[in-house]
């Protein structure tokens, strides 16, 4: 389900990553928008910040297996945003693990080819209730299929709680307690 | 000798030493020195193309040993460079990554307290001869011990070809072959 990377490879990835980041704003700067380079610069540190805070939830797994979601071939970009309370989820953390992987293969079999694909994946963490929504934007070919398999999920403590699709989005929150 | 990395701590040092990087180039900008901040990217962008210079000398061990190495706490910084052509050095690479070990122990040892001491590893590759140099600069005590230890490397391909110390700098080359 989830490669295992080793430290040559996640070195070599996130040299690459970061150096397009910096393209960006050497772009930019060679353009003479500074203004857009420095507003580059706070985009990458607001999500460096979402990182440190999706990895200050005790869940190094479910971390490492979002940060290296876009180093596989998909079909789509993943985004994240954590939202709410900074705790301790290792608990949930297989079974969001595996929530996670279910639903972007559910997703990804309903995509046909790459193109400007995005899934903004939302960890929602109030009150030590987790809430987790996958909002899908892109071409996809069945919306019906897609919330049949996001019912059928069979994770003990998931349960589906929304599904909404529009002709070039899907909207689907799982509350996992 | 060496830390096992898991991806989770990679990605989190890796993160932290790029986000370092991003302060400078944006306090640069704040200050309104767009030159300075170009100059820094393309520091970055050299000492970036080393790091892909090293990984691609099949000792993806080695690449690891030298990347990382900052990320444990040492009494100098170490900086690396690689000179020369770009060839299969893996039948070396046990032994390189020994001797890397060994001489930063011997300096480190000759170290008193962290500063702004600096250690240049440079890899020199030329017609399938490696040189190995170790150019330490800062604050050490005792050179004619170094030289000691260093003579006395006993790593089986590995030859000390050069010694040079003044106040403040000590120059070692070793020849692998």
């Amino acid at each position: 389900m989830s490669k295992n990377w080793n430290t040559f490879e996640v070195l070599r990835h996130s040299r690459h990553d970061w150096l397009n980041r910096l393209q960006l704003i050497k772009g930019n700067l060679a353009l003479d928008h500074i203004d857009r380079a420095k507003e580059i610069i706070e985009e990458i540190i607001i999500q460096s910040r979402q990182e440190a805070k999706l990895s200050n939830l005790n869940a190094p797994k479910l971390t490492e297996y979002i940060l290296t979601f876009n180093w596989c071939n998909h079909l789509f970009q993943l985004d994240f945003e954590v939202i709410g309370d900074e705790y301790d989820i290792s608990n949930y953390e297989a079974e969001l693990i595996e929530l996670v992987a279910r639903c972007t293969e559910a997703i990804e079999a309903q995509v046909s080819y790459p193109a400007d694909h995005h899934l903004l994946l939302t960890l929602q963490l109030y009150h030590e209730e987790i809430h987790l929504v996958f909002d899908f934007q892109g071409e996809y070919s069945n919306s019906h299929k897609l919330k049949t398999e996001f019912e059928n999920v069979e994770i003990n403590s998931a349960h589906l709680t929304r599904f909404e699709h529009s002709e070039d989005e899907v909207v689907s929150t799982f509350l996992i307690k």
